[in-house]
């Protein structure tokens, strides 16, 4: 039997054993993660699928991945020799497999989940569903335990300071806005438990799931006195000593659900009811206020400080793409590189510069039809072998001290690009454009933007199957539960409004199956630039520097104002990274980046 | 003491002896009808404000007004003398008034209501808002009747057959749909308080409610035998025979709430929690499915029979806008014309196109900073005098037996229009060639179209209040509640899917105030314009046929692609109306879309 049948084996045993007609496993860990630990990495243990975004759902006839459009391809790979089977989901994030479950369950079956995996707003949503044929939801926090043989430990790594020099704001001041926010609701307590969230708010760094610099641990401010639940010897003195002069103690994280009920009596809790989980909502006796986070809110709109900083490492990543993107012109003359390895060169230029810290997510370095798999990752063996020939999509970034990346390049290996490539690549550009040197008036969210990066693929028959950019953190999460472009109003990237200084990233792409993916994406930065009568217009600012392959190009298609975007577009990529680049570099740069007409 | 004051003073008297501490008046009328019989103008009755949508809320001690920005001025003029108090909605349709209203009131306050003014959901979002301070709501259907001296009686004229000639779909053939529903959800009946879902279903016609051929009815759809509430007199005998023929029991209109405890006593019962009124619902014992209306839904696809009517009746609106512009023209150098007497004359010149049935709204005749008043209305006494200068904004449409018309046009009056007025013309009309030129994947709903035809006029710092469009009926209502475009969610026309074979108005605008109003409208179809592998994409075709005012256009403003739609869509509208034109008439049109380069 293949590994992942065994231990689905097990797992159907131990649902037997307790009575369980269904067991959920979601993508996520208590905080509502984007990234896991690998603690939490409990669907992939079962399915084989390493995605980072899909809900297993296994009774004892189905064992269903619902995944959305990105990952189609990937779980047909992924799980093709166990009895995982893909159920399409047509919205992202949305939770398509609660109707179809409650279809499947018989009357009065019971469903099996861990509360900590999901917030109060899924599990109510659970509930609505299963009340019609009284199927009853078991919470069971130990189930996987004791079938997961080998399962990785909660991390112990040393918690830093993010000092102010590059978080731009006081622990003391973020408090002060939380604090302000209790007492206008005459509330006790404001309770987090998204990682991301926390981060921002204390100050505090580490390296507990993949990619993002969080540190796994619920927070709880009060008027006056704060909690932060994490273990304490994961604390340096220098650092306990600024939370306490924050007036912040630190508790350990599994004291959570001991602590909450006696500090939370009678009291009342500000959350947030799509992110808390739902084993701290069930351990909290007091009076809850809900609300969309504040958080999140304050979060998004980035400081001066992040501003400046997220410029600075903009151009370090601008360095290290032109660093390696001469490399691998000259490089792919030579021989054959694989996608794996074109990764990890890439990764090894963004080493050297100055507080680099890791990437911001795993990099998808995909040639030709791998392209069209949207989130591809190469693997560590056997990855294509890239030639000097066709397209190559590279979508990567980075952590920094100071800031987090997020770019897409696609470029043409070879001689001359097809006339099909060329439109394609084209037409995804003008999306790009369009979208960005767009403005709109204050109170436009998402999804009345996202059109615009796809307007040009529409007029030809054409689309993509993915939104079109996210919110973007700051040394922080790389895909900000926040603003953004997407087709519908069920993600926060399709609902919420744009504001002055915001990060988002643009990214339209289109993806021709067998063949090749093209995306191009920028991160921007949002600023007024216009206010009327009619009131503040928002706008979009390019900070990601890195030249678009203008031998994808088909000129013909390109209308002046789009060639002038992209002849300024490139003007400042060079001027602004040349300084920082030796001879050749420069030599090669300006070569990207010289006026091209049409 | 002035006559609205008057009659608030005794609202409120009525209110104090009830116990009422507010009192609720939507613009509507059991049918949640848009234009309602006079009866039902009770909102006009109380606030003097004549618009078609706004929520008066009466308690002791204010008198609010709440409409959106479409009629800020309008109850400004209207309501200056009075007591009533301007509340601005920021997003059409929504119901703010209820947060607010619930925030002003004391615990265990009660609220009055006439319960056939409001849906179901209306109904329990009040309630869920009232919760918190134990806010009663308390239904008073007589309290208005009490109070309102010489009100208006419910209407007598003649029930009429819309024949298949023009329905183009037997009733048979639409109840077998319904019927199928009844049948595929297992239950017993489909109840419609809708007037315009009614008309459909049942092909009747008469003239009970402003600008719309709509019966005041409800319909109960049965396996095999239905019912339509509506007073027998009303119907001659052909007609009843007909619906007979089709097992329609036709019963009175007022024996409604007596017979359906009855007839659908221990059933099931399907209906739209959304039109139906809390009143019918509340007289119900039996069980019910909520759904959201499939009539609505069938109807807004229009059959082949409805699009070939419709295409004619665009050719008699466009004979009649014809004839009425040159007549304008002409007599606008001889003397001031009112804006009164303009939509007069114009619809003298529609009334002589066959099939005429009458307006299918109230004409919006605008000149200068009256244009800037979005939904102004000229008074038949005092209107401004329109003279050889400046711009002149027409919003108008009439029912045919065959169909319903909506079409705006700006014209400049005079010698040259300003450069501002040209650009602002200008960038409207882009917007309007913006989202008519667009193709979509089917899947897509108006607020991610809405944007597009607003690009133009956002990249210049300026915006429009209104939405972009509405489907709109065969002979039915003008403003359909179905596909369209807007900028939020809160509305069908912005929450729909756009499907072939609708039919949709695109009217982008925009407005200076104290200068002056531009908007230019067509009604398009749509069509499945072009299918890939990506999918069916959708696309525009304009069906309404009248020269742009080209004297208005900044050509520099103009890309070549939007010159093209220009010229071609004028060889259109030529080339279909000049066979019905005389000499002159020809002459004029044909100057009027002569091709124009830039």
């Amino acid at each position: 039997m293949n590994t992942i049948n065994k231990r689905l084996a097990a797992l159907r045993a131990a649902m037997k054993t307790k009575g369980l007609a269904a067991y959920i496993i979601p993508s996520t860990d208590p905080h509502q993660s984007e990234y896991v630990n690998d603690y939490w990495k409990i669907r992939t243990h079962f399915s084989g699928f390493t995605g980072s975004a899909g809900t297993l759902v296994v009774t004892q006839n189905e064992v269903a991945l619902w995944v959305d459009s990105r990952y189609f391809l990937q779980v047909t790979k992924q799980c093709k020799d166990s009895d995982v089977t893909l159920f399409k989901q047509s919205i992202p994030h949305a939770p398509e497999h609660i109707p179809w479950l409650c279809d499947v369950l018989e009357n009065n079956d019971i469903v099996g989940v861990d509360y900590r995996q999901f917030s109060k707003s899924q599990i109510d949503y659970l509930a609505e569903n299963a009340k019609a044929k009284n199927i009853k939801i078991k919470n069971d926090e130990a189930l996987i335990d004791a079938i997961w043989e080998d399962r990785p430990q909660l991390p112990t790594n040393q918690v830093v300071h993010q000092p102010i020099l590059f978080s731009g704001e006081s622990t003391q001041d973020k408090l002060q806005k939380i604090q302000a926010n209790i007492n206008k609701e005459q509330a006790d307590f404001y309770l987090i438990s998204s990682l991301d969230e926390i981060a921002w708010l204390y100050n505090i760094r580490a390296n507990d799931v993949d990619f993002t610099p969080l540190v796994i641990s619920y927070a709880l401010v009060g008027k006056t006195e704060s909690y932060l639940f994490c273990n304490k010897n994961r604390f340096d003195d220098t650092l306990l000593k600024t939370l306490k002069d924050d007036h912040i103690i630190v508790l350990e994280y599994d004291a959570l659900t001991e602590k909450l009920p006696t500090i939370t009596s009678e009291k009342t809790i500000i959350t947030d009811p799509s992110s808390l989980n739902y084993s701290c909502f069930d351990a909290i006796k007091g009076t809850f206020i809900y609300q969309n986070s504040l958080v999140k809110e304050l979060k998004a709109i980035k400081n001066e400080v992040e501003i400046a900083n997220a410029k600075k490492c903009m151009e370090k990543d601008g360095v290290a793409m032109t660093q390696f993107f001469m490399w691998l012109e000259s490089e792919i003359q030579q021989r054959e590189i694989s996608e794996y390895e074109i990764g990890r060169k890439l990764d090894g230029f963004r080493q050297k510069q100055a507080n680099y810290k890791g990437e911001s997510f795993s990099a998808i370095v995909s040639y030709k039809n791998n392209g069209a798999i949207i989130h591809y990752t190469a693997p560590k063996e056997g990855s294509a072998m890239v030639k000097n020939d066709g397209l190559l999509l590279i979508d990567s970034g980075a952590q920094y001290q100071n800031g987090t990346t997020d770019v897409t390049r696609t470029v043409f290996l070879g001689k001359t690009a097809t006339a099909d490539e060329k439109k394609s690549f084209t037409l995804v550009l003008k999306g790009y454009i369009t979208l960005e040197t767009i403005q709109f008036p204050k109170g436009t969210v998402g999804m009345q933007l996202d059109s615009f990066s796809r307007m040009h693929l529409w007029k030809q028959g054409l689309n993509f199957g993915h939104g079109t950019g996210h919110g973007i953190g700051s040394y922080g999460m790389v895909h900000e539960d926040a603003q953004g472009f997407a087709t519908s109003m069920t993600t926060s990237r399709g609902s919420e409004v744009h504001k002055e200084n915001q990060f988002t990233t643009i990214e339209p792409g289109f993806y021709k199956e067998g063949a090749y993916g093209i995306r191009t994406e920028n991160v921007v930065i949002s600023y007024i630039k216009q206010t009327t009568s009619y009131g503040d217009f928002i706008g979009f600012e390019p900070i990601t520097l890195f030249p678009i392959d203008t031998r994808l190009i088909d000129f013909n298609l390109m209308s002046p104002e789009e060639m002038d975007w992209l002849n300024s577009y490139h003007k400042k990529v060079y001027n602004t990274l040349s300084p920082m680049l030796n001879a050749a570099e420069k030599e090669w740069l300006l070569d990207k980046c010289k006026e091209t007409s049409n």
